[in-house]
């Protein structure tokens, strides 16, 4: 167990010996405790020995020349040089923050990034200003497209946020897949079947063993659907940006032989541009939702990012939980 | 069966007799045309009555004083004056096309419009132009919110279109449930199951009887994360343009109390923004994707909207098939 602003001063130590500056040093660190906070921990700390070692291997490169161009006042494109994905996520976010604050609107295309942790992440500095936001980027190959049986999409999030008119954001930040490959993995361990419709074995069979499930593929929301929205992600944020896409997205734990290329996009839409009353309208959207009959064992409708956010609130006055596994790993680092 | 021709005179016609422009009943009458030649019969001729009906009512305008105000050379905001949602879907994507090949980006929200038919309908036709798009619009309450046995939100499809670098364009147009109510429908006529997983009866209890299902409600896919896609598409095309939202579209077929209200909200991208050579990466992207291995019986993965292009093509050769019913209905009208 480990408080923040101890955890925060590991980190810094961390990042700036593996070659970072204090500045961007500050955003990895931020970008893991809130993962931890949240209880993302599969994109927290458990990713820490994995970043640190893409460094060691010249295929993140800690010291980035990140170039922006302006296209219009709402358009930007971004280069980030092989830079860990937070930092081009962070630069990335504000820019779209800007351009939407000046003009409406704003649209971001970066390329030449890495593994950005969470979506939502992003997608909260945006709500926080009062902005609408999407915020895509691909991932390395983990569902089959839909008739296929290999794997080629990411689980590709799609990541959407608004403001509520109340202090919680609205953060639906869902990958498309059915259930999580932690829960595979999980499954895996315990020794217990997975549910039937998730998953193909490496023969393209329907599977509900957790071993044949890693070894094969995981299958999409509805099928049809949610592979379509997949590859609507890999367009987004891999062919429109200028990232890798179609596949080509490397694994970061296994695939050592070059940098990611992954793409995000950023979409971000000022609430007041058609209507002058967002925040009421919204609330009053909510309210609507959450006064309908519950089924049973429900006692409130949450809205996405709901739940998150008063885990993270509950989480912020305890310590985090550091596992054996991540002490060694702070250690060695 | 009938002809294209002849079946376009016979809509305007129908169109005129109930007082629409000559410019607004083309614009109806080929909607309702492509919707029965890509084969959503559902989206065609079987809505003419009820559009006619709403006329008589006064709850369609049939001469509506469209209202298009720009916010900026990229965004626009239009007030349909309750008119046939074909023409502002026609109207409101023309001038998101015009937006976004003027600046890189249109952002056009549209209120006071209703049932507009196919998303992928307008989708097409900025692909057509060599355009990314979204389309949003939401719908009469069909779907639950994720907790509650109460149907809110509505099928609300997510929409989004992209050129292929060939003259098929990528369509995704899918809704969010887990089948279609056509398919329930049909079900019920049938004395057929439905599968597990697609519906809860009146009570909220998981059912397999269509009968009972198409008294409850219909289930997103993905559970919470289908919940959460038909809300964004809520919040997009009703909250943010100013439609109505959270559950008061009312339905077109069975409640004449008053206008729909419906929302549409369409984003427009210039494909090149960020890359010089998009059409060429998209095709390689596709190219990655139908080479894959395929499961049993599948001869080719195909791309969202390639299998609705094919049965277009196929279709305009053909006569247009008409039921006894809607040959009533052609001649009542």
């Amino acid at each position: 167990m480990v408080n923040g602003k101890k955890l925060n001063k590991i980190l810094l130590r961390i990042f700036k010996k593996y070659g970072l500056s204090t500045k961007h040093s500050k955003i990895c660190s931020q970008a893991l405790i809130n993962a931890e906070l949240v209880g993302a921990h599969s994109h927290g700390l458990s990713r820490l020995k994995m970043y640190c070692k893409r460094i060691e291997k010249k295929i993140i490169n800690p010291k980035p020349k990140i170039k922006i161009k302006k296209i219009s006042q709402s358009i930007s494109k971004i280069n980030a040089d092989n830079c860990i994905g937070f930092v081009a996520g962070e630069v990335g976010i504000k820019e779209a923050i800007k351009n939407a604050k000046k003009t409406g609107f704003g649209l971001v295309g970066i390329k030449n990034s890495g593994h950005y942790g969470l979506s939502g992440y992003y997608a909260e500095k945006a709500v926080k200003k009062n902005l609408i936001v999407f915020s895509f980027t691909n991932a390395p190959p983990a569902i089959a497209p839909y008739g296929s049986r290999k794997k080629l999409f990411g689980t590709n999030p799609i990541c959407f946020g608004t403001p509520t008119g109340s202090k919680i954001p609205f953060i639906l930040d869902m990958s498309v897949s059915v259930i999580n490959r932690g829960k595979i993995r999980l499954a895996e361990r315990l020794g217990k079947k997975i549910p039937k419709g998730v998953a193909l074995d490496k023969y393209g069979k329907p599977t509900t063993d957790a071993k044949k499930a890693l070894k094969g593929v995981q299958l999409p929301i509805g099928g049809f659907r949610g592979s379509g929205l997949a590859w609507m992600v890999d367009i987004l944020s891999g062919v429109l940006t200028g990232g890798n896409h179609g596949g080509k997205v490397k694994d970061p734990f296994d695939d050592f032989s070059g940098p990611q290329n992954i793409g995000h996009l950023f979409i971000v839409i000022k609430p007041n541009l058609f209507v002058g009353n967002y925040n009421h309208r919204i609330k009053e959207n909510i309210k609507r939702v959450k006064r309908l009959p519950k089924i049973k064992n429900v006692k409130e409708i949450f809205f996405p990012g709901q739940n998150k956010f008063y885990r993270f609130k509950k989480n912020l006055k305890k310590k985090i939980y550091i596992s054996k596994e991540i002490q060694r790993d702070l250690n060695n680092l």
